[in-house]
């Protein structure tokens, strides 16, 4: 089958976009001496997990238990939770996980940590802990470079648990201080600080700028979207997620209505280049998908020579490649649009 | 179990709101003499959509094909798709939907109405006819009472089809002389409308200030959000879906974060009512959800007398339940929250 052929809307990833985007960052982190950590939240699929893993990823990262639960099952050896695991039936599922696999999770505070190591402890595993460092994003993370070391203390001496080292989001060149210090201070307490995992593909050929980062943690720049394109990171022809639509409506010489809306393409904005719209039409580069409904598209035909007709199909790249596999059960894996098979995204809708 | 005690996050509906919001609409619709048609798209959930018809409503409707044939598989018998099907895959499925079920359809051109004819004829089915009107919106309809006229005339003159009338979305008191206009031209080829079906949770309470609309599609007031909390059409204690979520992290003492983002929550804004934020947490209403990132709701707490712990469990009213409950594999339905009991949100994803 060919990509042409699928019903509408249809979730769809190019795997030779995939295979160049797995290749290029593999490179760009070979190059400079960077672990690489294949983020799963933007794909939730084993499959390229395993193409990321093959090209030379140390392990890969996860925001939930469930999205790791859905990867050790598929094989996964090393794991890191890069999301604070707060609540008793977080700790039994984080214990019974690093009895099948090499865990790691990350944390900002005492008590996290202190309740992860007494279940730990009593059921005989351990857990790999990174100080999980608010570098000047405004999410989670402690707020300096002595609070770093000060949890970094406590971490070390909690059984169950071992230091690995600290970890940020985004990866900036301008936190290269800042993490500096923290890495300086935890040594200075005789610890070691063995890696330090920057994430994000916005700036992710840029970790090399920041010389303390150790590993770059990258999910999104596996499949490329209207933000990797508009910042720069992906030409086109690498962005490998997309969904077909049809035009299900032509109302006026202006306006095509398609097949999909933020129940398909979610409603992401295009995060740092956000003009208000919601998709590139791939066919029509010239129309502007102006708003979407639950189930709508609305684009404005009004700058476009030639306009699509009724009941044809286009080719949507989403402001949000992440959010939109998210949406959909299964997706239609190809060649350059041949040899279309079809896949679960297993690990879709793990929001625990 | 009570919803205290779900693991976090979690989709919840209170069954007790559900029930009230249920009547409420029922009575509105009953006093004033309008056929009530639920949307399913809110909840996707065949047990809310029994409740909806055993309280009176006369059908359900949905946007998609997918969510028919589920709430067909669940003994439902009156459908409305009100959604253009073009593509050949969507006529396969509408006529064997249409043996199984009474079956109207929305559509506003020539050429899916003929296609879709073709289908049901062939085929030995009938299936009911809504032209749909674009009284304003700018998404999909014929663009003047004139064409809603001819494209009626034309749905006539088909085999398979049944000429049932006209659709527009939303309902507002202001096309009431566009739906009149429509109706007596299409009258005046002795042809007749025997329904006129508005939708739209914001204005339906107005619905009875167009005399020309006799049936009225909703969908999100089954569950309420904060849309509708906002927009003053629920009270907060009828809001009935909310998503229990943790503090997994306090890194300072104006923030938390919560473990539910775009992923549990969507990113959709509070339409109508848009100030750029994403949720109301119930327990600490000055709280302000500032931004979402996939898993991570960021929330500012400054203005909060009582801030809550890190662990505490928070519920927070998204801004757009149909968009939430899409996101969701399970809910939690509950009474007042007792008596929690898990199901399948069975048409969620149902994107075809």
């Amino acid at each position: 089958m060919v990509v042409g052929e699928l019903p509408t809307p249809f979730l769809t990833v190019d795997l030779d976009a995939v295979d160049r985007n797995v290749a290029r960052m593999q490179t760009y982190c070979d190059g400079h001496g960077l672990a690489l950590r294949a983020h799963v939240k933007t794909h939730k699929l084993p499959r390229v997990a395993h193409l990321q893993l093959g090209a030379g990823a140390v392990g890969i990262a996860c925001q939930k238990l469930g999205e790791a639960e859905v990867m050790a099952d598929a094989g996964i050896e090393d794991i890191l939770i890069s999301f604070p695991l707060v609540g008793s039936d977080k700790l039994e599922r984080a214990v019974a996980l690093a009895r099948r696999v090499t865990l790691s999770v990350a944390g900002d505070s005492h008590a996290a940590a202190a309740s992860l190591s007494a279940a730990a402890a009593e059921h005989g595993v351990s857990i790999g802990y990174l100080v999980d460092c608010d570098t000047g994003f405004g999410r989670t993370g402690v707020q300096s470079p002595a609070e770093a070391a000060e949890l970094a203390g406590v971490i070390s001496a909690l059984p169950g648990l071992e230091l690995r080292g600290l970890i940020t989001h985004p990866v900036t060149p301008d936190s290269e201080g800042w993490l500096r210090e923290a890495r300086e201070l935890i040594e200075a307490r005789d610890l070691a600080v063995k890696v330090v995992s920057g994430g994000g593909t916005p700036g992710a050929l840029h970790a090399h700028e920041n010389a303390e980062v150790t590993e770059l943690r990258v999910g999104n720049y596996v499949y490329g979207d209207r933000r990797c394109l508009l910042g720069g990171t992906h030409v086109l022809a690498d962005c490998a997620l997309r969904v077909v639509a049809s035009v299900v409506s032509r109302p006026t010489a202006d306006r095509a209505i398609l097949d999909a809306g933020t129940k398909s393409l979610t409603s992401d904005p295009a995060l740092g280049h956000d003009d208000g719209t919601f998709g590139l039409v791939i066919e029509y580069p010239d129309a502007v998908v102006r708003s979407l409904s639950e189930e709508h598209a609305i684009v404005d035909l009004s700058a476009c020579e030639t306009r699509p007709e009724l009941g044809e199909k286009v080719t949507v790249l989403p402001n949000h490649a992440c959010g939109a596999a998210n949406l959909h059960d299964t997706v239609a894996l190809h060649r350059s649009g041949n040899d279309v098979e079809l896949a679960a995204v297993a690990a879709r809708g793990r929001v625990r």
